[in-house]
């Protein structure tokens, strides 16, 4: 190596910390998936370069003490440097571990912006621009849905979605309970179905009304909530003397993606007076496709509505919505007018003061990321991103019915979720007992781990108790990074070729 | 200008748009504040460029609607520019609004870096690294709080905190709500101060309670909660036949800055049984400084805790800990074993899949900002970044005390909060009847309207009406910028200069 030039030693030394940990992002091709033009590089690095949690401490300097000194920058960059190469590259094609993956391009430097920008979205004052973007999202997602009018807010992920929902449930129906709490009323009980998100149980546990008091309906043979199950399950309860409050459906299951009919779930709630909040985390990025929307229709009777963009869209984790038709209810039910932060006396419109809606008081400018990309891509680029992953669904699930050793879980998915078993040459012909599907189940796990040690994939898996399933693969296309016909070959060949001599 | 090199112009194509987002960060000083030998640049721009939010739509494209092309990139960075320039400057030492301000470079670097790498922090198969590191932040904060073990987690922020400490609380003493929910017990209710953040009875709200079972215990004189109070508000509860569950204690009020008594505190809990929260939100920065932590003494007898590095100590937003003493107790109330999620029968030691003792599913990983700083000041360095700010506020009280026409509100603030009126000229030397209270209460809203306007300032005002208090000017000092005298008499100077002839 030649002399360096000291010069540039020093014009190096002088540039910001954060600059240099964007250049490692740029050296290490961490983005280099979601980027244009960059992609053909992607199977050159490892996915992960798993270690376990004992094998960790070995590798990086974990241990905080009230001795150790600080680190200079360049040790520091090359712990980051360590940081980003033992961490997985979810925005690689061959990670699919997840119902989230890569991350827009445009998403991200809505992201970094934010960053540096570093405020709340709590007040008008410390974040105009920011409230400004929250109420553009919220309108037009709200028209969307099929509102003429809504609210909606920014929420740290869709648990806390579920939370604003039951809060609001509650409040409109018994406003008192703001100031009484639960003590002494009739149970309060809660629908959701076999395959909704474990959200609701928790949130049911934090909000008072505990897992008894939760519902737990039959779905049908696609993971779907039955209506007619629901509206038996809500006449038990009355019958039982407690009070029928909320109904949870989903759009998109986290394991089938299952679309629970809306329409018929709408009557049912409707028919008895029960608050519908539609779960759509998952699926709900068919919202700005004009060719999936309709997957949805019926959403526009739920009293609430959550959706992470995060998710499918692929918008920078966290950025999560709720949305409700009620005009105020947010407001009301939420408010606590603390004359510390929301002053009425300032000199501006302080309705746009819109912090005191929120369950947080502090609250990250997530808006401004879904905001970015929907200026940058249209919503027609935005629907385009969607539809091409729900192409990529179906090729994948015409493969995976077409690939000896695969085996669907499902005859005809809704959404991008593709379930299936592996099926190992050893296990292929034999007769289907007990023994053989607790073999079957094996498969998974011991798959997964050889990918993951190998670093050449990284791929969910399952059982499904209450269908009788045992472990399978559960493959979920996200609209980052775009993937094709090669990235889907290249995951099945990879898991046939991992899995085929077990 | 000169003709431009074509080439050039295409090597800038070329270039993401995250990294364009970033040079513009650069070109417009964003971040001057924050980087060493860059601060005497910091009064050339204004701190905001304000525009009401009826005149923000006219500057920005706001609105988003289905019909709408896509920005090119040069017009999106145009956007961002807006974006930027019309956002408050948090950075500058200037912005003095809020409890939080200018972002540490070092956890800069650290969101930028988990921004990119898009990851969650609910198990450790996809987020290895940074699961480790929340491990290695919550031993080391326990460990600072005093005690020999512990656990801990990082939430959405302090509110959010506040509601995994009444969640523990409940399920400690009666683990069989979480299955029955609160529904025909007799009432439990919290206990916190008249000075404490408005998240406890957002929280008691939302968990059932009812603001009806929150009691608001009297404060002296310098806003610290009366222990004496507390322990008759409990025994007047008790003969009312309701059941006293929690006390929220304060480290760093909001307004006042005052450090509850948390020994005379935790005798009372400990006579009465009852969990013991310490919201140490603001004034949990202490902690890292040898100097200043004594003022948290008695803090180990606390059953949780919760602290915000975002706030005093300039972690990015979000930064939130939340913390207790009872090992295991986290994930035992928040579990719900999602088998999707949190496999039994994967290949490494499964207890590193912290998510389940979460509330959320999805998780930022805010634990690695903090870490970073730890490994770049160490914690000598962190100590004395929070000394600083305490040099600051106190150097800002006595030139309070000193100044004519500024008056303290209290005599000797304990934390980095400076309140205090400014009384114009015109008002000096006159009795002070409460019609020249009321005077001076409009003072503080018409100099922040006059400073917004003109970019120079921005300090936070508020009322304290349980005290008799009108409206007050309150600075508080972070970490970041650090911030000397003369800064100090920068702001003292302004706010002199805007409001004298009022």
């Amino acid at each position: 190596m030649a002399d360096r030039d000291p010069s540039l030693d020093a014009a190096r030394d002088a540039e910001p910390f954060y600059a240099r940990v964007m250049e490692l992002v740029g050296e290490l091709g961490l983005l280099k998936n979601i980027l244009p033009g960059q992609q053909q590089q992607q199977r050159r690095q490892p996915v992960i370069q798993f270690q376990t949690p004992a094998e960790l401490p070995d590798l990086l300097p974990l241990t905080l003490t009230s001795t150790a000194p600080p680190l200079d920058d360049p040790a520091l960059l090359q712990v980051c440097r360590q940081v980003a190469q033992l961490s997985v590259a979810t925005s690689d094609f061959r990670f699919q571990n997840q119902q989230y993956g890569g991350v827009d391009r445009y998403g991200l430097a809505g992201a970094l912006l934010t960053e540096c920008l570093n405020t709340n979205q709590h007040t008008f004052e410390v974040a105009p621009v920011f409230v400004m973007c929250e109420a553009a999202v919220v309108q037009r997602v709200c028209r969307l849905i099929g509102w003429q009018q809504g609210d909606g807010i920014f929420s740290a992920g869709g648990s806390m979605a579920i939370g604003y929902g039951l809060a609001l449930a509650r409040y409109r129906r018994y406003p008192e309970v703001k100031r009484t709490g639960l003590f002494g009323r009739r149970p309060l009980v809660l629908f959701t179905s076999q395959e909704a998100h474990y959200s609701v149980q928790k949130a049911a546990h934090w909000h008072g009304y505990g897992l008894d008091n939760v519902v737990v309906v039959a779905t049908d043979e696609n993971g779907r909530m039955r209506p007619d199950a629901l509206e038996a399950a809500i006449l038990r309860v009355k019958e039982e003397g407690k009070d029928p409050l909320f109904v949870n459906a989903t759009i998109g299951t986290t394991v089938l993606g299952a679309f629970d009919p809306l329409p018929d779930i709408a009557d049912v709630c409707q028919r008895h007076g029960l608050w519908l909040h539609v779960d759509a985390c998952w699926g709900g990025s068919v919202l700005v496709s004009d060719t999936h929307r309709p997957l949805m229709a019926g959403v526009e009777r739920a009293d609430s509505v959550s959706w992470d963009p995060h998710k499918m869209l692929g918008a920078p984790i966290q950025c999560s919505l709720f949305l409700t038709q009620h005009k105020g209810l947010l407001h009301q039910c939420n408010s606590h007018s603390a004359t510390y932060l929301f002053q009425q006396d300032k000199f501006y419109d302080v309705s746009f003061d819109t912090g005191d809606k929120s369950i947080q008081c502090g609250r990250k400018a997530d808006a401004f990321k879904l905001w970015l990309m929907w200026k940058a891509h249209g919503e027609a680029g935005l629907g385009r991103m969607v539809d091409a992953a729900f192409t990529a669904a179906r090729y994948c699930g015409e493969e995976v019915v077409r690939r000896p050793g695969f085996r669907p879980v499902l005859a005809s998915p809704q959404c991008t979720n593709v379930g299936f078993w592996y099926i190992p040459e050893s296990l292929r012909g034999q007769e289907e007992t007990p023994e053989w599907w607790e073999r079957v189940t094996r498969v998974a796990p011991r798959v997964k781990e050889i990918m993951v040690r190998q670093g050449t994939l990284m791929v969910g898996y399952q059982p499904l108790p209450h269908k009788g399933l045992g472990n399978f693969f559960r493959l979920v296309f996200t609209a980052v990074p775009e993937v094709g016909k090669h990235e889907v070959d290249y995951v099945l060949d990879k898991i046939d070729l991992l899995g085929r001599d077990l």
